[in-house]
């Protein structure tokens, strides 16, 4: 994957940050936006994780720039949507259709309900998931869903866990643009990648999630995964 | 597990037979049901998928005894429901509450709905499970929901993939029927089974289908499982 590639990432929580700083350790020009830069860096107390405030992250991340959420899909020539499912269209739309267009999307998000608590219920499923809507929204981007069924640790570093022996899935109507974030996930460390076929097939690994949460109560924490065994 | 403990399996078709074959094959006293035993045999020409018509199977398999759902139910000191989603609780229904309360029941169905084509749809999901449904229905039988993962020849003989290096699921309210199920599950050659939880937990295992199909279509046939990596 060419070094310095620019990489706009949506979403200053603990998945965009994570993302953002695994891309950026790879050599990647990487871009962080969210709604409102000024508002996100005043906040000085940890979040409800316990995960120091924003500013504290970007301050020990020199090199990574920073914005609002247009700024960072203008500067990417690959846009990485971090937010929570319920925030992935409104960033999207705050990041603004002609800063998509044309450009490799890729979603990360699930859409998850937890106002019942954990484990949260999916909010778009069966008929239907968050990697199709946002490409109906914008049918000029090249959605990929990915990553979406591990935690972000291991999403950047699949080789803490039985040394990357584990599976990651891929969905998009677009050859090419599958092309380029297999690349790129490849330089991330994963070594099975399965392309499920086009953006429908993304309600499988959404629909998985409800397994996930279940797993992460069995096991204890956020630290497994799955091995297709073929 | 005891040799010779009576099982009651419900469904004639693909999954019905060999799960019956399977747990015959290792001693158990194994009695198949279906809706009309007669119609049933009367059959001669294959089934949709290139099967022997049930008569031929049946014939081929001396020890394994043959009735209707409620003589299966009645028989089993386990039940295991093999029909396919939609015929699950009407086959229930047929066996007969007084034949399944106190009892074992092992759900080993899935909530699929073909009409749209291939990928199936699911009937219920995210809210509710067929598990759910049918300990609702049930409250005196001891439901446990696990094998909803693979297709039928690995369920009986997990070993045939990556000599059984996969992990397969359970979910039910009752530990001790949960205890026997894993029982079984070993005997079949079930090396990492993982107890999900109370019966709401089948919701995960049920909404894994969608990926399953995916999956199916990506690998090209039936003969893939997932291990969980942790």
């Amino acid at each position: 994957m060419e070094i310095g590639l620019k990489i706009g990432v949506l979403g200053t929580g603990t998945v965009g940050r994570t993302v953002a700083a695994g891309l950026h350790g790879l050599g990647y020009d990487v871009f962080v936006g969210t709604r409102d830069p000024r508002k996100t860096l005043e906040r000085t107390d940890p979040d409800r994780y316990g995960n120091p405030p924003f500013k504290t992250w970007l301050e020990n991340h020199p090199g990574i720039r920073y914005g609002t959420f247009a700024q960072a899909a203008e500067h990417g020539a690959i846009v990485v949507i971090a937010t929570n499912g319920n925030g992935t269209l409104p960033a999207l739309e705050a990041a603004g259709e002609y800063n998509l267009n044309g450009k490799v999307l890729i979603d990360i998000s699930n859409p998850l309900d937890f106002s019942q608590g954990f484990p949260p219920l999916l909010t778009i499923c069966n008929t239907d998931s968050l990697g199709e809507q946002i490409q109906r929204r914008f049918p000029n981007a090249k959605v990929v869903k990915t990553l979406n069924t591990v935690n972000a640790a291991l999403m950047v570093a699949p080789e803490q866990l039985a040394k990357g022996d584990h599976t990651i899935f891929m969905s998009g109507n677009d050859l090419e643009a599958k092309a380029t974030v297999s690349e790129i996930l490849r330089s991330l460390g994963w070594k099975d990648v399965i392309d499920l076929g086009d953006i429908t097939t993304a309600r499988g690994p959404e629909m998985y999630l409800p397994l996930w949460a279940r797993l992460f109560q069995t096991i204890g924490g956020p630290n497994f995964s799955i091995r297709v065994v073929r």
